[in-house]
């Protein structure tokens, strides 16, 4: 999968992963009232609303970028139904040849975190068949656990091709209360970067591993060491746009080879008609702002990396 | 809800959390081939043996144990099927006046964590109306992301009075790579401790409070010392019988009050049966089986307490 996803970041030439995090408040009323009235507004009806909103920005990203990032908490929220609908993105965007990265933030130890994996990554063991229940290319995980936690989620992904993406320096403001406490003279985020260098030699590709780290594009300087300390691992960066951080900020994320790192926005282009910079598309013209926001990005990355 | 859950440990006179992690290798070949019958080898079937097996257990165990804890990676391998037995379990075990501890050990940021919170202890909105998805009690939380990752579902729990366990100092063995890390001198977990009891203040009972901890009873040393730093924190602690831990470890996590801690055991209750202990009861008397092994656990605790 990470072939994959290099191939379609030099093919695209953004590497840029949309972030399928839908809020009822970004869906644009017409979507919301016609899944409301077919549906009630029931949890049924908010998850109709959700995928219909999702299907019209895949359709008008999906030639653009190579990858799509749903964050399954905005779909749980909804309890089963809104479940479904995160299946059924999965499924469609997979459909779209795109590379689905969950954003589960899972993380258990041994058994526990297995389950995690065969049921998003893997397959399950039921009598004599096996299904792959949610079947995401590459599924984001929580290091606190320590290895226990990882290496169950690693062996799934040394099965069936499929990656990680770890929790190594996140994108929100108090990250840094636990992950920038210095130990040995080094911030805890370095330690957990290490390890998860030594966790990726285990599951090679070609230049990169198949095991990646997230880290957020909000601390910059932060990412210019972790990208010295970890030159297989590919980055997935998260916090431009709507979290604060702008092109500019990127480049230390990247390797000389232009690769090494994709970039998340989520609310920046989901929601992109709704900034004055985009809000002559209208709501009924949502998912081709999201289009026209996907190519602002792109430019934005292009020109920080040159 | 903690009060309930002290109200209830008073009443049982047993700490005990019994940890609904279904295996399908733990059930029963005659509840699985029923299973299997109606649905075939598939999600379905899987979901619908392990609904029936925990039914079974929870029947046997209700009247002797507080609480119960499903842990929603063993249902979420099983796709939705496996989340709607899931919802099922948790709706069943409230039913029967347990309380609920969602192991589901969630963590994001903001309005990520938001999500995870209302769709797990809130009610979400939809147009006019709320909605409460999965409804537990209590839910686990993972730390790593500070507090931005952890006041949105602290805020939903003061808003519908429900309760966290926190993970500080897990049971695994590779927990201390991360955890046990110096920092100026003390070890991650006591600052994440630190930060739990600071968290719980804002959300306080009559004498615990509704943010607890996660402490394994595999490290009953450094159980002694959180115990200390945190006086009003809840333990949830896991580790005890199939991962190692015996009564005796246990004392250590405990108040003077003779409270203050909750005691998980999952596999050494609910595959008692598959103990030599417990063989005498057979794959038939399986739910017995846990009923005795819930009798002998509360013993063992009662004994460590003295």
């Amino acid at each position: 999968m990470i072939e994959k996803m290099i191939a379609k970041i030099k093919k695209t030439g953004a590497p840029i992963v949309v972030g399928l995090d839908p809020m009822l408040g970004y869906i644009p009323q017409n979507l919301l009232q016609k899944a409301f009235s077919e549906y009630g507004e029931t949890l049924e009806g908010a998850a109709e609303a959700v995928w219909q909103f999702n299907k019209g920005i895949v359709d008008a990203v999906c030639d653009l970028v190579p990858a799509v990032k749903p964050q399954i908490a905005m779909y749980e929220q909804f309890g089963i139904p809104g479940l479904k609908a995160y299946k059924r993105t999965v499924d469609y965007c997979k459909e779209k040849d795109l590379v689905v990265i969950g954003d589960i933030k899972r993380g258990d130890i041994g058994s526990t975190s297995a389950a995690y994996a065969v049921g998003h990554l893997g397959r399950v063991q039921v009598g004599s068949q096996t299904f792959a229940p949610f079947d995401e290319d590459f599924a984001t995980v929580n290091p606190y656990l320590g290895t226990d936690g990882v290496k169950p989620f690693i062996d799934v992904c040394k099965e069936h091709g499929k990656g990680l993406f770890i929790l190594v320096k996140t994108s929100n403001p108090s990250s840094g209360e636990f992950q920038d406490r210095l130990i040995d003279g080094r911030p805890l985020y370095e330690w957990v970067g290490e390890k998860v260098d030594e966790w990726g030699r285990e599951h090679m590709g070609k230049e990169y591993s198949y095991i990646g780290a997230v880290t957020g594009a909000t601390y910059p300087e932060m990412g210019k060491t972790l990208r010295k300390l970890m030159p297989k691992t590919f980055f997935l960066v998260p916090g431009y746009g709507a979290q604060g951080a702008k092109g500019a900020d990127l480049a230390n994320f990247f390797n000389e080879d232009g690769l090494g790192a994709i970039v998340n926005s989520s609310r920046g282009i989901i929601a992109a008609y709704r900034q004055e910079a985009y809000a002559a598309f209208g709501e009924a013209g949502y998912a081709q702002a999201s289009r026209k926001a996907v190519e602002d990005m792109a430019a934005d990355i292009r020109q920080a990396l040159q």
